[in-house]
């Protein structure tokens, strides 16, 4: 079983690349994070790592060591940003399931006691919501 | 919003002191891996930090740096070991989130296409498939 290769004209590598806008509520040298722009929930926002990889199964273990306590970063931003209960944390490889765009990626999504995750249904967020829920996170990140 | 304290009588913790019997398929200095008795889908195993912490928001971050690698050759494994298109990789912080155990752990779940995952019903699965499961797990992270 030899995974696809990596194409880097998916969305988040053009993203990446500045070729197309996103709320980014977190940089540094290795990561980005920014908001989904079709939430399963307020608050939900993706933790993507700036070399390319199709999903978790072909990435760099190095690439992996350095992900892991930068979503934990921002599960407690986004928590603290949302009043949030609890952290549902997602990653999907390859369609069966449930990746959509192939380049890795972290969910990171605020959850409130008995409500339960909004199916993806392909409905964008309004950007103007996705400005003001990316100014929160970044302001629980600030306060961390 | 302060954290509740790690409570060291919860399910994994015992099965980590070995108080109580798993399907274990991996272990190292850090991490443990065992099968999930109340599977989402055949080949569905947690990958558990021996570092006592209650979820990912109050984990050591160092302990988080060495687990996504751990992730990896498990999701590796487990997609070789059940021919599967694809691994949902999920974890959960706190009850609002479907946590239910709360010893940090990672859900590694081999999909195949079409096949959607199996609701928590609470359901066992029987000892004699688990082991069966484990086993080939173990058959693929040798042959890794």
């Amino acid at each position: 079983m030899t995974a696809p290769a990596y194409d880097d004209g998916n969305i988040f590598a053009r993203i990446l690349r500045g070729e197309i806008p996103s709320h980014r509520v977190y940089e540094d040298e290795a990561t980005v994070a920014f908001m989904d722009v079709m939430p399963q929930g307020p608050g939900h926002l993706l933790v993507v790592p700036k070399a390319a990889s199709r999903n978790l199964l072909d990435a760099d273990p190095a690439v992996l060591a350095g992900l892991l306590p930068v979503v934990q970063k921002l599960a407690r931003a986004a928590k603290a940003a949302f009043a949030a209960d609890g952290v549902t944390v997602l990653q999907f490889n390859e369609g069966a399931a449930g990746q959509t765009v192939f380049h890795l990626h972290i969910h990171v999504i605020p959850r409130h006691e008995g409500v339960p995750l909004v199916a993806h249904s392909g409905a964008m967020e309004k950007p103007e919501v996705l400005a003001e829920n990316a100014a929160k996170v970044r302001a629980a990140l600030a306060a961390l």
